[in-house]
């Protein structure tokens, strides 16, 4: 085969076949296919698309590419969670150790933020001590013992996706439904996992900000993963406003142990126990979604939630007196408030806004070599919804310098929208699909 | 400026500005935009197109990564002529000396042949000692002294379209109308030339095989020329067969100095004929194209042309005793011939497979490294429209071995068709553009 001729079919709008993109993906993992090809065919796909028969060889190339973790050991069904990513999205620290208190292994690998979206690891991280990285027999090991592991993709696991999206980033064909999907899915079964729950976000704080297009992306990763064999449930939702109260790495911590210790913001605790049922009961922990949700709210308001999180922090390093004590995780020097402008009531954060004024304060970052600082960001101390006099602080603001503080105020104030009348309820879950839809 | 952004405005089939063509053109001269960005880019450049403006900017900016050679204190009208090639084109030999003796300067750069198509250089290299590879300094003075140089591109000549044409051919980005004008035109640019007279050809043995394939190249071309300040004038021309009676490097070069010596077959006399004159017309070497044409017959006959080309092969460090007898240039070991297999017409030879044959007998290239054997290749012994009996020879075959010649046979028989009656007359010139149309 020769990378010239798969490359001319695919722009002449022709299907591939297995052998063809199995050869391409082999040639970028092995380096035997030069990256000017490797991005000629990129954009050729990414203009002429995949079938979704293509798309399925293409990631089931991209997992044979490294290795595919053996679980099979383990009892039972294992089940992981991928969100498409928000602002203030910190489901995975509350669901993982939550459906594994409930019996389900959760083999969870997490990435890290980019552009104006949180990321697992980061958050992690700012538990000190915390170990992202373990061996894939450190990973299997602690599964095994107890339940979970939460841990970045090794250097093992879908090498050909990490060269790829490399390419991706620098030429310009990152958003292509195929491409995406072969991304994350790969990843994702290589883990492991027999079992898969989806959170595709979508408002102005989603990577798809458009209804149509989350719908669109939420739809193909479902037709993928059945594809691939894998029990596969989503849930389409509302990522216009954050996501509970906090954004920035240790506010969102802390957060989550609220939460996982029965408390913690309506909306946060909503999606969770959504997110953790459907896990649940996609891994056999209960006999129905509704036996599923009785048990996960259970393990929220019983603490086996929280004590298997515990167990995961002080078995990968992390200080667990941090969890015990909140107070003791980073916090940042500077503590200033956005205050209402009028009386009202708050109607909206726009999402986008704070994710990336949460960026600029360094909680993010805006290229990938950026060092993220655990202690800064937002926390919300007023909700839409809320009536508020002017004057009313509305959001506390952790910053590491008074500068900081003062490049994000505009960004805060243009984020806010004010009103004066309550604004309509959020609807949260705006669509099931896959097993969720019929459960 | 960022390649990405450039490469995301042309994959969502903006227009680019010239500021942005400039710049990516730019940084593929000097290295700073690689290879990957380059390729995903051309390839966003075939499936989007560019506009005639945007085709324009993409020229000008590869003639200014390079040398333009200024030919300003030569006097006169500066021609070339561009072929987009064909099996046994071989018009360069003896249009260029024939202009140049009618006082026209013509200061010619040409390339190498590739796949079934031969090239000029290639040709000329078949006289022994004959240097392609002059300095700017040397051509020009050539040009000067003799009114023609024929010498391939230099290093200094569009340097971008070397490295574009490197990577289109491996990223199956070549067949691009406005990439393709860019690439040729540039080159003629650089040159320093004003005037420019193009043969398109259309048929088995041409580049663009369909002819409304060739018909949108010579539109495009013509506007890009007209676009870029030349004068210029095109010919659509006929590639189904052969052009005149010899396909290889010394036989061409033989047949060239029959033409030059006011003999020659019909077909390469008349096109020769009317490129030359087109090209003598538009460097005002004659009052009308009428006058060019009776000028040119004269150059043919009384043999000036030949003076010129003489002159030419001695400055350029050539045998011209290969001029004065042709007979010395290089002979194959092996000769022998394909017969008619029956009484009839020749009613065609394949262009397109002869030219093959001819690679493979080791006359062209099938790769740019390939070394050009100048002895080989076919002579035509009958022409379409030939009444011929059975057992008589059709094709001379002149190859290094008789395995080489049993290689060929099957592709000349399978390129040969017979009739039992005469075949329809050829029509040579298909159709004038430019300012040939008017003429």
């Amino acid at each position: 085969m020769r990378a010239v001729d798969i490359i001319r079919a695919k722009r002449d709008g022709n299907s591939l076949t297995r052998e063809q993109i199995g050869w391409m993906i082999g040639g970028a993992s092995d380096g035997s296919v030069p990256d000017y090809q490797l991005s000629a065919w990129l954009m050729a796909v990414w203009l002429r698309g995949m079938s979704p028969e293509e798309t399925a060889w293409l990631t089931d190339a991209m997992v044979r590419s490294g290795v595919r973790v053996d679980l099979s050991a383990i009892k039972g069904v294992k089940v992981d969670k991928h969100s498409t990513g928000g602002v203030g999205d910190k489901t995975s620290l509350i669901i993982a150790p939550v459906v594994a208190a409930l019996g389900v292994p959760v083999p969870m690998m997490s990435g890290r933020g980019l552009g104006h979206t949180g990321g697992t690891l980061d958050k992690l991280e700012s538990i000190s001590g915390f170990r992202t990285r373990l061996t894939l027999d450190e990973f299997r090991a602690q599964v095994a013992d107890l339940g979970c592991a939460l841990i970045g993709q090794t250097d093992e696991v879908a090498p050909a996706d990490r060269t790829l999206y490399a390419l991706r980033d620098v030429t310009a064909t990152v958003e292509s439904l195929p491409l995406i999907c072969a991304s994350i899915l790969s990843k994702k079964i290589a883990e492991g996992i027999d079992a898969l729950v989806l959170d595709v976000k979508t408002g102005s704080g989603a990577f798809m900000a458009r209804e149509e297009d989350a719908r669109a992306l939420a739809d193909a990763l479902v037709a993928l993963a059945e594809r691939s064999g894998l029990r596969v449930a989503a849930l389409l939702t509302q990522m216009d406003v954050p996501l509970g109260r906090t954004i920035g790495n240790a506010l969102e911590v802390r957060e989550c142990i609220e939460v996982l210790r029965g408390a913690g913001p309506a909306d946060l605790v909503a999606l969770s126990v959504e997110l953790a049922a459907l896990m649940v009961w996609l891994g056999h922990g209960a006999s129905s979604l509704d036996a599923a949700r009785t048990a996960v709210r259970g393990a929220l308001a019983d603490g086996s939630g929280l004590a298997t999180f515990r167990a995961i922090v002080q078995r990968q390093g992390g200080d667990v007196g941090m969890i015990d004590q909140p107070s003791t995780l980073p916090q940042a020097p500077v503590r200033e408030t956005l205050v209402a402008p009028s009386d009202g009531y708050v109607a909206r954060y726009d999402a986008g806004l704070l994710g990336r004024a949460a960026v600029q304060l360094g909680a993010g970052r805006a290229k990938s070599a950026d060092v993220v600082d655990p202690a800064v960001g937002f926390d919300l101390l007023a909700v839409p919804g809320d009536q508020v006099p002017a004057g009313a602080p509305l959001i506390a603001i952790h910053a590491r310098t008074t500068a900081d503080v003062d490049a994000v105020r505009p960004m805060l104030t243009e984020a806010l929208t004010m009103a004066d009348a309550a604004p309509a309820p959020r609807v949260l879950i705006l669509d099931r699909l896959g097993l969720a839809r019929s459960a």
